[in-house]
Formats: structure tokens, sequence, C-alpha cells
């Protein structure tokens, strides 16, 4: 019997058995099947045999969500916008799907209603997280300031991981006099896994969330491989590290802020803004669009900068290499940035140099090369992440394009993105 | 009296003295001073008070060089490049020269000529590592083959570090049927400074190169923040990872392949190709100048793909998110990749999605968008650095560009830049 999505199968290829629920295949001549660990395996139809089938698992019922208000805990406000952490398996058509409402997040934590009560939870757009945009950073940092300044202790936005740090850095700028605590959380591994990290996450966030007296946007992501505790990073200064492991995110140049533990233990690492629940937030949310980062590698041709140059980019973050170094003096000349950033500096654009080593920070007076470009007036991005730098420019170039005051505001140290005194062993390396 | 170039002060700012050597400073109202442990500082001229003013130092003199051949010890070859290791600080110009014979590395690792003997050493260009150029490669393992199949037993490149690990991923593609090994060794700080780690690799890849049974292409740098050993990386596995500590270079998704002790300890870590002293090594230089690495992040214009298809590129090396995503589904059409990258498959552009988390690797069918990439042609480059995979693309293009041949090529584990079973607490993260 040919078997179906959905179906359980056993099948063997040469003397190895694997057992899994068929999903959708891209291609007719083959077959993927998912493993109990998650993972999926595909084969070619014709290399496999069906040892045993066993009709379409049931899909999984959702009963209906109620949350109650309470008054003894810390009230929060919660923003769903898909992400393997609002997913579920949906093995009608095998692939994922996003949460029907978002308080179907409660099934994977229900400890979270004895941790904080829930003001609003909303969920403003569901969407991957490599298609966020400037425009759903805006719209999160509009709903997030709202909750804030109506009440709620803390945010807890659930995001895909894939660019989760980009959120956290743009919310970072975004949020002006922000207070209190904006958590981003994501998932590394889906529901329906054994490892399922989701649950772990946003309970270590509820208790960050509505009980710390941390005043920033934040990741809150397992810190280790096991489910110890997780680590709160600072928005602007974390990125994804690996794509499958639990505590991918990492600090860099940095300390995290603290480790949560589930038991509500939060252990400070290093300082951080101080919640004032005071304070209101104020979403400035202008980012100029024609911005971009571009790696710098061998024999990389600098006449690809002329197209940004062409197109009316406003400003550019090279990944340049170690202290922040393009190629000036070269065997052959046309491989020299010297003429292309030449001419991007003279139409006003803003060029900006962090280092692809993501670690350590970038000086341009060590190197000959590096001071060439930096009298040419690339700003050099001390020991920001690329990521962040691009982020930041663009916040920056939604207020202003007066270079001085770009370069300015770029070297401001605005809400701990720049770290001027990184000890080696404490960048996180 | 105004201090010149090469002046030994003293000035103060406000309650702080500094001391140190005034080197030229682009700006005419600033002052740069290189403090004795190698950083250098610069202040607006008109915010300091000159203290203190000793006349130029006099710049070191070298004594002629001279080294003999022995037989009682193996001998190797030594390529000269440039970059920090092959320099030293001028303080007649206050810049970084190169070293005028490549014999002057002696000088700063004289035990050299006790752990091997030199069969030649050349210099065929010198430039710092930022500007090496695919026809550098090309030159670099020509010299080499010559060397190695002549009789060396292994080659020692010095080589500025911030591009090391792009050259030694190219030769390890282009020295086809290499048997011994090719030992890339770099510094981290100039020669001037007591934490000069040139030396200390020098030593080591020496150990590597002449006495250990090694056969491929290795980075040997420091294994740690002190000078307790050197790591031996694979040429394809290994990045650096911060712009100013020793022991920048990590291996990514695998273990070092040995530690090597200043005493010529080695320790083997890993597996790896075993030296035979019998083959003959095949330099297979061909590669495709047309090709580029692009990352995507959010906001991105697709648009942008549209211009390298407009240029005529061959091949394109995406460092798309986490397991390899780009965006497919978004809230604004304009942003997804789709288009571009049907576009880009019709006229044969090869493109390959390697993971810009750096660790672990990319796979296409957890996620839908990923099966759609796939399904259009995508080549996923399981857990290959994206600088690996740009220089094997480049390569397997100079070959051919049969959309079939180069999709097993890319995916064929030539010289161990795939790892298919990385343990998460072994992949160096």
């Amino acid at each position: 019997m040919e078997p179906e999505v959905g179906d359980v199968i056993i099948l063997r290829k040469g003397e190895i058995s694997y057992e899994g629920i068929v999903i959708p295949s891209p291609k007719k001549d083959s077959i993927i099947i998912k493993l109990s660990n998650g993972y999926n395996i595909g084969f070619r139809r014709d290399s496999v045999k069906i040892i045993n089938v066993e009709k379409k698992q049931k899909p999984k019922i959702f009963s209906e969500v109620k949350f109650e208000k309470r008054n003894d805990i810390p009230e929060i406000s919660l923003i769903s916008t898909g992400g393997t952490i609002a997913s579920r398996v949906d093995y009608e058509t095998g692939g994922v799907r996003w949460l029907m409402k978002p308080e179907e997040i409660f099934f994977m934590a229900p400890e979270l209603s004895d941790i904080t009560t829930f003001r609003n939870i909303s969920s403003p757009f569901q969407i991957a997280s490599e298609s966020m945009t400037f425009e759903c950073y805006k719209i999160l940092a509009k709903e997030a300031a709202k909750e804030l300044n109506s009440g709620s202790k803390g945010i807890i936005i659930t995001h895909g991981t894939d660019t989760l740090h980009y959120t956290s850095s743009a919310l970072s700028f975004m949020l002006q006099n922000l207070s209190k605590p904006v958590c981003l959380v994501g998932a590394q591994r889906s529901p329906d896994r054994g490892s399922f990290d989701g649950s772990m996450n946003l309970i270590c966030a509820s208790y960050v969330a509505g009980h710390s007296d941390i005043g920033e946007a934040v990741i809150v992501m397992h810190g280790e491989m096991d489910d110890t505790y997780c680590n709160v990073l600072r928005g602007t200064k974390v990125r994804k590290m690996h794509s499958t492991r639990r505590d991918t995110f990492r600090p860099i140049n940095t300390s995290p802020l603290a480790k949560v533990f589930m038991n509500g233990k939060i252990e400070k690492l290093s300082d951080y803004r101080i919640r004032n629940d005071e304070n209101e937030v104020y979403p400035d949310i202008e980012m100029e669009e024609r911005t971009a980062i571009i790696k710098a590698y061998p024999n990389f041709n600098p006449e690809i900068l002329d197209y940004y140059i062409d197109k009316g980019y406003k400003g550019l973050v090279i990944e340049a290499s170690a202290l922040g170094h393009v190629p000036t003096d070269t065997i052959n000349e046309k491989f020299s940035w010297v003429n292309s950033i030449k001419r991007a500096r003279e139409e006003d654009i803003i060029i900006v140099f962090a280092t692809q080593c993501l670690f350590g920070r970038v000086d341009p007076f060590v190197y000959s090369n590096g001071r060439i470009m930096e009298e040419m007036g690339v700003i050099y991005a001390e020991d920001m992440l690329p990521e962040t730098a691009y982020l930041k420019l663009s916040w920056i170039l939604g207020h202003t394009n007066e270079y001085f005051e770009v370069k300015r505001n770029m070297l401001d140290n605005m809400v701990g993105e720049i770290n001027y005194r990184i000890k080696g062993d404490k960048s996180g390396l």
C-alpha cells in the first residue's frame, strides 16, 4: 500500500529501517518522513522498501483556551509574530502551521499563568522571521509602546529565531526611553519534539518581563544545551551563532545581562538599564530603507559598490576584515576600494565599517589602509556587530543624513551597543 | 618644543599622562602616539599638553642574516607574503613596513634553525592579506607545489591574518593530491610588542611542516590567549573570529586536528589526511572570478541579485539565515527572493546557500521556504562556511558550469570541508 502524507510508516533502505510520519515531498519520486526525534529524512522512492503503513495520525485537538486575569501577579503583554515557537506540525498536511490563536501558546507552557497575568495578547502578523522587514519592526515598536504605556510591566514577543537578533536590535533603537523589559523569545525545536525549548524560554521570559529589574530590550533563550537556565542577552549585542543548537544565541563582546532559572531565580551578571515603571516609552520608528550590508572578501570587485551608489542608497555597512580593512594597495588596481569609497563619500553616502570577525573591535589607526579609509570619512563602528550597525545606521538615517550628525550618533553609545572595555575572556568568544 | 614623528614623548590630557612614540597622524590638528603596549592612541592637539620630548628613537638595525643548510633535520620551504608577521615598525616613518628580505624572519624565531632547515625561502609578493586575490592564490599554489615536488617535507606560508582562512581554503582545493603539510601562519600582534605571537606560531608551524604526519593545508596559530600551545586547524573549516585576540582562529563545525607545543610535542585531536611523501601534488588553479558572497538580512531588496545576474556572474554564495532561509512569504511582495532566484536559475547561475550562523548546517527540508528554494535548484552547502563555499564554488566553476556536475562537486567532501556528523559540543562554538 502506497503511504500518504500523515501516515506513520516503517521503511527499509539497505540494512537500515526508519520509522516516521510521511510529510509532503517536493518531488514525486521521493519520500520524506519525520522521525520521532523531529528530524526529516528524504529518500528516493525507488531506493526504499515500505515495510509497514499505519494510516493517518489524528491531528491533535486543542480545546478552547481560557485564561483569567489575576491581581496578585504582575501583568504583562504578549505579542506573537510567528516562528517555530508559535507553530505546530499539522499532520494533515505535514507542514508547520502557525497557531490559530496566540492563546494557544499556553498549551506549551501552562506554568505561565502562575507567573504573570496577561493584560493583552495580540498577533499583529504571523510570519517566519527571515521575512521580517522594517515595517514589521515599526508595528512591533508601536504595539509594545502602547502596552507598556498602558500599564504592562513588560512585554514578551514570540518570534522566529532566524532574525531574532536583528529585531531585538531594531527595537532597542526604536523604543526610546525604554525602562521596562521587552523580551524576545523563540524556539529552536518545534513543539512536537521532545527537545522543544520554547516552554522553558517562555517561562524564563515571563520571569524577566514581570519580575526583573531590567529595563531593556533583550533576548531570553537557552544558555546551555541542557535545560539548566536561560540567558538574558542585550538586544544589540547578541547573534544567532548556530543553525540548530538550543543555546544558539550568544553575547558578542559582552557578558549576558543575567541568567534566569526555571524557579524564577534571576542571577545578575553585568550592568544594565534598571527598570523604572514611571517612565513613558516613546516609539521613534523612522528608518531609512536604502541601506545595506556588504561583506568584503578576497577578489571582491568594488564595482559592486557602484551599484548601490547608482541606486540611491544612503548608507552602507561594510563587513570589513579584522580591524576594519578593505583592499587599498593591491597587485591589481581593479580590486582597490579607494575609488568606489571616494565616489560614495562624494555622493554623501554614509559608509560604516564593522568587523566580519564579529568578536573584537575595528580600529582605523593600526594600519595605513585603515587610516586611508578613516580620512575619506568611513565611520568605524567600534565593537558593534555588523547587524547592529546596519539597524542603527538605518534608524539614524531615518532622522538625519548630515554626515557629522550621523557620525556622532553612530559612535554615541545609545543603548549599550558599544562596549568600550571588552576583556578578551569576557568577549563571549 | 613641538614633537616630531619618531620622538618619544610624554603628554598630559586632563589628569592622565601618556608616554609613547609619535607616529604620523592623518590630521594636522591631532597627535597619535604608540604606547608601550603597542596600541595607538590619538588626541586633538589642543586638548593635550606636551610634558617631555625625547628626540627620535634610532631604528633598530638588523645585521645580515645567515643560515646554513643542515642534513640532520627535515628540509622545508618558506613562502613569505606580507602581513603583520612579516613586518616591523619603522619608527622613522611610524608606519609598518614589510621585511626587506624574508630571511629576516629568523630574527623573530632563531629557534627555527634547530627544528627544520630551509630548502628555499621565497617571497613572490608582499601584500596585506585583505588585498589577496585569486591571482595570489594561484601563485602560492604553484610555488608550494614546486617546492613540495622538489623534495620539501612541508611548507610554511607567512601571511596576514585578515584573510588567512580564505587562503587556506583556496589552497585546500587548488593543491590536488596534497599529502604533505602546508602551514599558513600569521601574527595578531606586531613584532615590536611584548605580546608578539609570530615567533611561537612559526616555531609550532615548523614542527608541523617538518615533523608531523599531517598531509593537509592547515592554519597554525595560538590555541589560547596564553603562550601554551598552537592549534592545527583544517584549512577549510576555520575562521578568524576576533579582530585582535591571539587565539582568534577557531575551528568551525569540527575540532582542531592537533595541538602543537613549543617543545615539538604534537597531540592529535581528530582524523586528518596522513602524510605520504611519495605523492606528487598537482596545482589545479583555475578559478571563476565572477562569483560573489551576498548576505541575506531583513529588508534586503532582492533587486540586488539582479545586479549580479546582469553583470554575468556565474555563481553566488548566499549567507542565508539559520537552516538556509531567505524570504519567500512576506508582508510586502517586493522583499520575496523567489523571482530573483528563479531568474538567476533560468540564466544558469549557480546559487549556493550557507548559514550566516557560521556554526551548524543548512537543511532545506525542515521548513517550506527551504523546500521552495531547493526545488528551484539552490544548492545547500551542508555545514560549509560561507567563505569556504565561495572558494570551493569559484574553483569548481573554473572547471565546469554544468549544474549537476557543479552540484555533485559542491556536495562532495573533497578535502574535509564537510563534516557529516557534527556533535553540538564538538562544533567549536
